[in-house]
């Protein structure tokens, strides 16, 4: 299973997916190069549920392109959003952020916190969550609450996603928080340093578990 | 986070062990050395919970003497004996297999399999599967039922894991199939290919997830 | 909220949207008029997860379209592909073919049983079983496994959910069945008159539903 | 199935009969004549599960003797007392205002809170929401805390549940909101109004259920 | 607490008081005198959910008589017909004998078994379980399916018995079974040989639950 | 099955052990002597899992040498260390003080609160809960968060356990406490006169169900 293994970043901003790739910067030298890419025809940024279905049509046809180089596939959206539809495109290893996330959180803590960033993001989540059947393990899940200027400043958002973490440690009982968005790994740090519980990046998390996937040549439909 | 990472067979079995470093071969070469050790305390093989909690105070003497040059640690029991014990004694990276191969079956397929070599296992699997909170994803569990002579017999063996294999995917509907003991990743590729679902050796799982680990800095207890 | 009920066929069978207008019948009179459309950018049947996300995006258009003349919208494709994303467009009352079936389901007996059409939809229903957090009242999903041709024939259709439904009933403890397919509401009085429990047709129960919704101006996003 | 609907209230209050009368008021002309009675042998309130209980074998005896003119049935007491043993007398639809409510709110929104009168009431509905299996889905339950004098003055009954509602939602994320009791159904557009999120009386969603398994002859105990 | 702990059967028969009197005869010289009472106004057998309601109201009659010189209430019917009521109606010990008996088999084995007398017990024990969210602990449910005649001849009733309970041992992975009805406790020590894991009879576990309640003056209602 | 019940205390505190012995003394005269033990080998207060897991093997060693003389067994420590590998060693009933807690609260309320001496505690307790499947029935777990000297003093643990049991009934929603240590049965009266609601000492439930088993020869392995 040589070939790359693609990160698909379905919103159309270059920022996040420059954050994913830093991200990810530690994992590179695994034995399968990585490449983190930007899906044009994605919106600025997923909000909504309608946003993120919308992707995933282009998103399948952008794999399709990449089938012949690739080892494998990262979807690069909290809330995987045609994370299943590429299983059935594909039978390289897929994994969504989300699901990654989850599936290390649960060796990191008996329970979780998720950071999201916005209020709607929410029953989202609680819907992937019930669908992956983990919902005994979540602790909680709160919002940052911020707007679009505050999300550009880093002090504002650090300080509140400290805020946060804090609740879902303090009142909600999390042992391991999950960062709710691609892109936010630079927070992790800090965060982990004023929190001192373990804070899960998606995009790290999932980009790690294909790795081990592509080594191990394990993916959903193995080879007769 | 220098360092080998040290994978604990914590039966007395040297053949077990040169199973599982067979096993985790492919996954040489992605940054971090990897050590298969044998836990000589340990009882020739771990087949009731009394001997799997037996072996805890040996193997976390054995993990104490190995930190100063641990990255981090697999224990290579299906039972997680002492998993969350070493996460007491240590903030290095710390995995079990049955955790492990869990948490990758969760992003395989909806329901999972698990193939235990004894009947007497399988109240055991669903304790640890209900603390992980995760059994609305169990298909079923199913014993090979074969006494210590046949389980010397590869053919026997491959033979009986090909039928409880397909009893957990055509009558309790797994679509992912994990293997419930250390050491057997040798029958993969031929149940795979007998059974055309994916199929997971814990060792190579938690093997696999570690690296990752160890990779981003990731463990129950950061830095502060 | 005056206007008509849409029902959606998501794929581009006149023949399937056929039998739905036929399965609703009898829900004329009840104050709202019913218009039963196909989505002609739907595939000809919906058999994966990437065909039923792709329907997601021109089924958005088609609501957008016909919202001004809208009482509200039913999606009819067991799989309730778009729900969530079509409510994010309108405050019009929106149900899916399949949570409006197991929310009737509820209420009929204690468990109940799914026939799918196809094996592969199993994994998919249970992802949104799971989503619905209704997965301890699931007897059991078992499909049909005919293929076109067969399907195409009444009485073979006819005796296989007979044979289906009985191995829920007697097998695996259903006390209601749902049909898990839109478009088969002609065979519910044979197999209620075969097997003596009820049989819902999501169609039916989603039409009836919304019904209700509409005279009660109860829908998810309430007027200010 | 001809015949009229009965909405049985179990409590011997006129005044609550006339306010379930009211509600159920915009689902008229559905094709079923619907008739609210009050059981004359029920106490003046149900405030306990004994005189919940106590008012089954009297409400039995009361729809024996409605039998032959009923299209149906709905019990009108949150709890729904006798829900299951009508089932056993009646082969015409039956349905509690309760799991009516919960049904409807699993298609509304991913949490559901809900309103009790007193605080003694919520363990009644944690025990009949883990008998629908669908605590999952539960945001949160709190009671008024009012007594009967301020229940009497409007003013002091919807700024309560104003005050409980915002909590419900703010506090424990419920997006959807059930009345936890019979005849509040005055108060539903001053709370959607005032929390913008959709407010279930129980009594218009069970008798709104109840029309469309009257038109479908979708029943417990289908005709052979 | 002096006094007696009476033990209600809240249908009719005398012989099956009598048998719950033999039950529970090992239980007696541990402090509290035990008296088996039938309750006259009871049916025959109580085979549905409307005669198990039916008997709430003149058991809680029963109850109130004997209120004075109680220690304690079981309430000796599979189903606990009446015992959250009966606990609105005193402070003193009350318990269920199908409460009892899953407590009892929470810790006898990770799964339990229960053998029904007819199908028609099995959706009703179901939403009891649900109620006492114990689900994941269920094994499986099987009726007996013998006749009146049938289970009079107790040769026939006892090999029924095994038969049942292998199919939940073998079959469903039962650890542990529960016998569900009172009054069968004479095939305990058969059945334990035959299938060689325990057999809980339910009035066995409520009165020894209720002695222990007793002894130690714990109720759920405390004395302020 | 004469003898004695053995009551083993992991720890090594005889402080604590005396605690327990006046815990138990109403459940003397029962029918079955009883006698309290204090294991040397222990720590002197088990505060971690590894703490925990480290006592199996000399209290496995214990109990092979009072077998000949036990009638059964209760392991004394809040987290059950080693209940299901002495169940591998003997045929006697064997009950853990924490799932004999659990097992009672069943059936004194809806939902039960945990108190728990530190926080570290709380995800044990989570994952026994969870292998329990109990979880949904648990209203919350906190903290009472003393140190060593603050717990040696009794005024300062009395306040503190009131203000722990009074958020975990008032804001959690507790009907029902569980004592989530061994040793602390004298604090049970004035909590339960300070709550109102009952109060479960472990020790005190785990013995007295021990009781009910030795009398009815109730065991996890029947003899033949």
């Amino acid at each position: 299973m040589s070939g790359t293994l693609f990160v698909i970043n379905p919103n159309s901003s270059d920022t996040v997916t420059a954050g994913i790739a830093q991200a990810i910067a530690p994992l590179h030298g695994m034995g399968t190069p990585i490449d983190c890419l930007t899906l044009p025809e994605g919106p600025p940024g997923i909000e909504s549920q309608a946003q993120a279905d919308e992707t995933i049509a282009p998103m399948l046809r952008l794999a399709a392109r990449l089938e012949p180089e690739a080892a494998g596939f990262v979807i690069a959206c909290f809330g995987d959003p045609g994370v299943h539809a590429l299983r059935d495109r594909t039978a390289k290893p897929v994994l969504g952020i989300q699901e990654a996330a989850v599936a290390t959180a649960l060796t990191l803590g008996q329970r979780f916190g998720i950071i999201a960033i916005l209020p709607a993001s929410i029953p989202r989540h609680l819907r992937s969550l019930g669908a992956m059947g983990v919902l005994d393990r979540l602790a909680g899940d709160r919002a940052l609450g911020l707007g679009v200027a505050e999300l550009a400043d880093p002090a504002t958002t650090g300080a509140r996603l400290v805020e946060t973490g804090r609740a879902l440690k303090d009142t909600d009982g999390a042992e391991v928080l999950i960062l709710g968005c691609a892109g936010m790994a630079r927070y992790r740090p800090m965060l982990e340093a004023a929190l001192q519980i373990p804070v899960i990046d998606p995009c790290q998390a999932a980009v790690a578990m294909a790795l081990g996937r592509i080594a191990l040549h394990q993916t959903h439909r193995p080879k007769g």
